[in-house]
């Protein structure tokens, strides 16, 4: 493709995008990102223009021919692109904030992702996506829309399921995490060990064999956590060992969001400690992303400051951008991302997003067949998945009933009164963001 | 069949045993029960007495040709037996207490079939049943068991797994009740109404149509769960109303144990209320049961006293009595019962137990197909059935990792150290009941 | 419902109405039809009057109060019905005499539900049904369609699939037929014996269990097919054994339209030694109408008479009348019929239509779970459906290589030249019948 | 692994041997084969010699350190192994005939994996291959057994249904040559093409999408059948046109062997014509297998001779030597074989043997997902497929009646008394090679 390649990124104010235009950079060569368009809203335009400047920079200093445009029309952007990411926040950490201690001052979990502010992070995301959707069916029909906005595999199933649209891929850094990381701890190189996950995302479990054929999975369990000093690999997860004999019993490596549903009095603890604090995970990062732009405002950093691997997104960019090159050059690179399941779980919908192992070709994502889970794991797969459900068709209906449901249906929000409370709370609070549920009438 | 029906009743000193043998003389012209055998071990030898010269007045009474005979020797009772029936509790009402209070001491749910109680239950009940098979297999090849010892469903599907049984049926009086009960509040004959039931044994849903094809599911569920008064139908749960938005979201009927799940804030506050007042159900229970032996040693009473129905097993016996005479006599009743899945309900494994309408033939129930389930209800129903399956491996085997595992995927457990601890607790607490797993050497 | 019930009979000037109105007739305390519509094109309009004329005198003569309308405008019939019954032929016997000679002329099977005739009564009947339905969602939302037009299964799956219309029920009267037949075979009355049906229309297996719970299938099928003197139940298809170590194998006994898969080549040369005579099915049937409707115009003929039950549909309109009288008085009657899959046989699509035992209830049929076939009939069943699904897809569409796939999967078509040489004659030969195949521009 | 590898190839004596040869010597850097055992047995002594001879002047011409051991003595040459490879044909090329000729002197297609020839090769060979398998638990159990003897893949579902051992591959060229020719048919590299395919052994179809996602399937549809020189990839099959409407209609491409069923006809015609010449394929292949000996003989050969790929099995022995490599070397190359479905295709039970693309890791074939079949393909499959379960039955249980039921299900085999001529036929003449038929008492 002599052309070059357009990407658009939308929340291209975001502070992950340095590494992005790092990831660009790198592969260049394979793949020619030639126009690189950075997309916000009016509420972003600050960050917008900061991270933009900081991308032209880098794209300069690597002496690319790469153009790098900054704008706030999302569909002047759109326009022709070859690939759209979407790594976009509605109602910026604000909102998050809300997601965590609303549930919290309730003595739920409050959580990005998990729990009553995961459903909530979806109610927001998914009429925002499908919109998108809806201006790519227009302005670039054969693009491909790599979504790393949370929840990634909600997102990906609305997409699927209500936007009608195949080319999308949900993306996570926690697989790719998981394969580096648990390679080291295992004493190998992560190429010479096949990793199958499974599952949803931020729920999925995965083995591990070696290239003899030997499955390590059990090893790993015994050295992540049959011991007191076992460590998390994810930045916001504390580190937090999960129970000897209920792990060892999974015979799979659970992924770090399982704590959540594995050791939940602990995690909740944890958390209610960190609200009576005012330091709840979005209350650091905010901090956090305020330290780094104001690194970004530096007119001499024009490369990827080390800062941004705390802020909790290891390799997510730059797995947007290896997805991207396989698909561009059908690599056939082995990722985990979610994508639809059509059978390759059989104990999940064939019309679900899962996240599970493939390769990824220039049709896409082509997934390595799993088969069926063991109780061990089945039951707790099969009811988040019946939440996100729930939590999709709420978002797309505004249906108050159906949201309650996935409250009563969601293994970390105690159903009953409180449940309802914490809903109704974190309805008010996110009022602007969910007109589906505050439309004239109801 | 002119020899006349041998029922063996193991659990025979119990204090439902009257309901059983008024259902067979009831019954007597079609059902020729000729001999009576109730069987019960050492300690409840006391009451099998009480319970058994009762049995006889009554028989005596009804002027049947009926030998009611009584015996703590269960294999000279299973000898060529036409039906057997296990009402048995393991440890009897003061393990149940223990599976009460237990949780309830660290603020979990405290029941006898649901949560940390329910699965201890299942573990004292599986080796036994087993055991009772095994007798069959060698006594009486040909019988049927009927099964009424809860927790029902579980018991069913270990006999059917691990016992490789067939000729087995699980029975609860909650779909019995329900139709009785919902046809009045509906003001029509339950005869005139479709009952469709299908889940597991204590989480079940149904829906219902008159006989002009209309279906009456949301209108039963406005009448029951759309007003201040609405009455529970079954005695051993509170007067207790779900959130109406998300009962009506369902548009099929819960089954009252479903409260424990759709209401467990509140569910948790009264039973916390009574445990802090020695009054669990099962203390109450105790208390009825031993009002209802004092009325049963009364050597003039010889019909089923009415306390009987207030101890909360009202229509139990008499739908064993039904099942009974539908199979002896291919009579096609329609009934709810435990049984094979066997692709009844397309969301749960084939070979699992699950509670489902049924017309009760020569050959045992074949059940009504019921196809799928919308998310409302899919996701609780799978997670429940893993739970099951972890719980009745664990029983079978004694692992402490799968036990441990089933608690940490039932969702009226709290995960984390808090399962640990209760479970421990309970391990120990009922240890003589558990051999498996203190076996020497583990 | 004291208004009496409207019934709408569409080929009302068929052969087989007389046994219609008798089963009216026979049932009017229970089901009151009160208007009796009988609608028949231009082309049957002589017949019409004929077996109009007769209805007329049946009902005088019966006493009841029903008023019999004929009339060849179809939707001055259809409005307010509460059933409508289907029982036309598109191109009459003359169409099914091409449908036999067609394909036994190139030395395959010719008949008309089997093979090539099957598919092209098939491609003929589907838009005829599908037109109907959609008179019936304006003028008779809640009316049923109780459909016996041949091929049923497929009729029926079409409504289901293309027609989007659930108040459908397929009838053939070969189930009932078996049962009657099968019952006296055994000794037994049928009423105590359970007969499950599982399969699609002129291709199910039962089995069959007494009261006692006994299996009896595999001495029924003794019975039938392990003597020289073996009798077939159904008229139009000859006495013709099966092979006994294949049949003995099933452990299911098959139905009589089996013979064309089981037994090919004596089918085959039967047929062929058949059209040699001009002595086909059709042929036959032709005549046998013939001298019919010579008796019906007798004036003093008022009631069924014998020779109906040689026309080879015995039962038939009185299944159809039991059907509908099931559905009215919510009566639960078991019967055998087509309707929705849903799930009760795992081995086809849920959207299928099967031919399985039902409950009639007042929401329609109510199918008992039937699980999964051994492969000893499961893959005959399958290609069967996939034909079929192909076969409905080629009638709404009109395409030529969706035909022609049809006819390559079809068992009774050797497939290649031979397969599309007599699939052209047929198009051309019922070319008025198939405006989807010939519309302009194609 | 520094220790070197041993192979145990079984049918050692087969003129494919030099191929096999030929593979290792080429891989010998990366898969360091020092010991080759070819076994054979006592009616392949000579053969053995021939080709074992060449063999060592192969392996001695390529100055690679490996040892050729000879034997007759099976349990001697698998002590230790790491990899097993089964090429063995009972009865040798004589039976073959029979299997060709028999059923063609009745009308029927002969053939050596398809039909009524196809049946009885499973029949001959299942038993000896989990003979095999018996000894491998014993004396190699970490070896992978790596299976080309047809038909491919009932011997592998046999060996993972009755054999209980899962480190088996099942291959065939038909997939490997197919990549080869269409993608020089499309004028692609076959590298920049992702072939999909899906089906059993010898029934299966597949897609193709190039590097920039784009579906070419109904491309090379059009170039293989859209015109008269179509050419068929196969050498035992002959150059043969599919009707063009009935494949373009499947949007996948089938395989070779998919004419016997599109174009039954046709095929038979031919065959027949080759029949009455005494040239059936088995009556050719013995020539060209007398001419290669003769080539084999001369002691100046070190080198495969072209003359093999004439044979009909080319790139087959590479291929596995390919597949040990990959597993030997976790290579995780992408290749299509027979291995265990588990959910693959979700049309087909999830433990049969299905033929589908995987990639080749330490720990065998890891299949990629394929999903569901539409009608097109799904019914032809499901046939097969039930056949295939009962013929892999019929040849571990000898029972006449489920074999008629094989033959009966067959596409291929007319139903009826031919059917059964035959199946007596075939049966008495490979008497000797089929001992379950022929027990004692039977």
């Amino acid at each position: 493709m002599s052309k070059g390649i357009k990407i658009v990124t939308i929340g291209g104010g975001s502070s992950y995008t340095p590494e992005l235009v790092e990831g660009f950079i790198k592969r260049y060569d394979e793949l020619p990102v030639r126009e690189l368009w950075l997309v916000d809203i009016e509420a972003g335009k600050e960050k917008l223009e900061i991270v933009g400047a900081m991308a032209k920079r880098m794209v300069k200093a690597a002496g690319v021919d790469c153009e790098v445009h900054l704008t706030l029309d999302r569909r002047e952007a759109l326009k022709d692109a070859d690939f759209v990411t979407t790594q976009l926040r509605v109602g910026l950490l604000d909102a998050r904030i809300l997601d965590e201690r609303i549930p919290l001052s309730h003595g739920l979990i409050g959580q990005e992702t998990n729990g009553a502010g995961g459903i909530f992070k979806a109610l927001r995301t998914v009429p925002v996506i499908l919109d998108i959707v809806e201006d790519m069916k227009e302005l670039c029909p054969n693009a491909w829309l790599i979504n790393f906005t949370n929840p990634a595999g909600m997102v990906t199933e609305a997409v699927l399921r209500y936007g009608n649209w195949d080319k999308v891929v949900g993306l996570c850094n926690i697989p790719v995490n998981a394969v580096f990381e648990e390679a080291a701890l295992l004493g190998e190189n992560n190429r010479d060990l096949f990793f199958q996950f499974a599952g949803i995302n931020h729920l999925h479990w995965h083995t591990i064999t070696d290239k003899n054929g030997k499955d390590r999975t059990d090893e790993l369990i015994k050295v992540m956590y049959g011991q007191d000093d076992a460590k998390s690999i994810v930045a916001n997860i504390k580190d937090n060992n999960l129970i000897w004999e209920q792990v060892e019993n999974l015979h799979m490596v659970p992924c770090p969001y399982h704590n959540y549903y594995y050791y939940t009095d602990k995690m909740l603890a944890e958390e209610l400690e960190d609200f009576k604090n005012n330091g709840t995970r979005a209350e650091k990062v905010k901090e956090i992303e305020h330290e780094l732009f104001e690194l970004y405002k530096d007119p001499n950093l024009d490369y990827k400051p080390k800062q941004l691997a705390e802020r909790g997104g290891a390799r997510y960019s730059d797995a947007a951008c290896e997805i991207i090159n396989s698909i561009h050059n059908d690599k056939r690179t082995t990722m985990t991302v979610s994508t639809r399941n059509n059978g390759t779980i059989t104990d999940l919908p064939a019309e679900s997003a899962v996240e599970v192992t493939c390769t990824i070709t220039g049709k896409g994502p082509v997934p390595y067949n799993f088969g069926s889970f063991k109780p061990q794991e089945r039951g707790l797969l099969q009811v988040m998945k019946s939440m996100e459900e729930l939590t999709i068709e709420a978002a797309v209906t505004g249906d108050y009933g159906t949201l309650l449901q996935a409250f009563t249906m969601n293994p970390l929000i105690t159903s009953g009164d409180v449940a309802k409370e914490v809903m109704d709370e974190l309805l008010e609070a996110h009022k602007q963001y969910l007109p589906a549920f505050f439309k004239e009438g109801k």
